[in-house]
């Protein structure tokens, strides 16, 4: 194993874009509900605008303005906020919850399980994803993702990059910081995960967000980058 | 599927005893531990002597006279609190400590890790254990246990039979208390979860606390009753 990662006993990884294409993922999927109601949008645009919600429905919760709910509820809610931009002004509650549960069935990139098995030979794994349980589950088990546990924002009680979130993932499998790296396509993950004490690796995904948008390398320093999470295994000695 | 069983989608378990032989597990990682520094005392008796601890230990906490601590702090101070009582006054921190994780090396009962594996096609499948994250995640790895998640007491912050614990791992999953069946080999157990609105399947384990000390049936109503996990698996029509 290289120098910067000894002692390492545990991997987290964060999922939505890492693990998981959520993009073309939930293009396809809405297409299923929303076209056999006879609506014709741009699905990838749709899936953009959604995730688009992301991050400021979170911030109500990490700012305190709102208690904790899990983020099917966010991702319910932010669209209903969105949705009114596509022509979705009158969308029934039971199409706005079948929508919602399509983060539940997105696919992983296509070297991700396998690679996850190897890691878990070597290294305890969980997802320290702001995903509430149950999606993390229904992922998991679509794609053959072989977690040891669930961790991340619904046993914290808060969203990444609060600090709370990695310390208490770290708590909960006995171990230091150090001895935990938390392994992500997105740079200001990493930054607040090494602010904690946690290594880093990096995986690139410069196509997360469309054809050239997304992370190729680290913006930051991490302690290990891989063009994917097979390449990834391979520098951690795996 | 039977009637009974009829919309269950999860079923939880509890582990010490039901999926797992604490008791021979204990004396065996205990006499390696103290064996070696010299000592030779009835490992049975010590390992029930312990276990005779956990109730009152875990009282502490659902009385609210003590914070939650994880299970592993508890099971080191009951060790601390019965020692004595083998001549074990002056052990080590560090062979405390050693000792505290034999409890992350019990061995399963023998049919469970396929049974479980065959119950994870047809339901989601979770630990909802005293025991914390990190000892279920031993275990699992020590046997195999593929478990979906892993819910119980850490999550919830509290001790079974409280409420809370029952409740906390239905919301995990995003069920209805009446689509989740608890496991167990202890009527109590299955008292509780009753008493939630959860269904309940007992698994005989007539030998748990020594030949002929344990639950050869429930002593209260069930759902269903299996002579081991693998016949309860046959009961659920998997």
């Amino acid at each position: 194993m290289q120098a910067p990662v000894l002692g390492v006993k545990a991997l987290f990884f964060d999922v939505f874009g890492t693990l998981v294409d959520w993009r073309t993922s939930v293009a396809r999927e809405s297409e299923k509900i929303l076209g056999a109601l006879g609506f014709d949008l741009d699905w990838l645009a749709f899936a953009d605008a959604w995730r688009g919600e992301y991050q400021p429905g979170m911030e109500e919760v990490r700012s305190g303005r709102l208690p904790f709910s899990k983020l099917d509820v966010l991702h319910r809610a932010n669209l209903v906020r969105m949705a009114p931009r596509f022509g979705l002004e009158n969308l029934s509650d039971e199409v706005l919850d079948d929508l919602t549960l399509v983060w539940h069935r997105l696919d992983a990139w296509t070297e991700v399980p396998g690679a996850l098995t190897r890691l878990k030979t070597q290294f305890r794994i969980a997802p320290v994803s702001n995903g509430n349980i149950s999606l993390m589950v229904d992922l998991a088990r679509r794609n053959g993702l072989p977690w040891d546990a669930i961790l991340g924002a619904e046993i914290a009680g808060d969203y990444k990059p609060k600090r709370q979130v990695y310390l208490a993932a770290c708590a909960a499998f006995d171990l230091e910081p150090r001895q935990c790296m938390m392994v992500a396509a997105h740079s200001s993950d990493l930054a607040a995960a090494a602010a904690c004490g946690l290594r880093t690796g990096h995986i690139a995904r410069p196509n997360e967000n469309g054809p050239g948008k997304g992370e190729a390398s680290p913006s930051v320093p991490v302690d290990v980058a891989g063009s994917d999470l097979a390449d990834l295994a391979g520098k951690l000695g795996v």
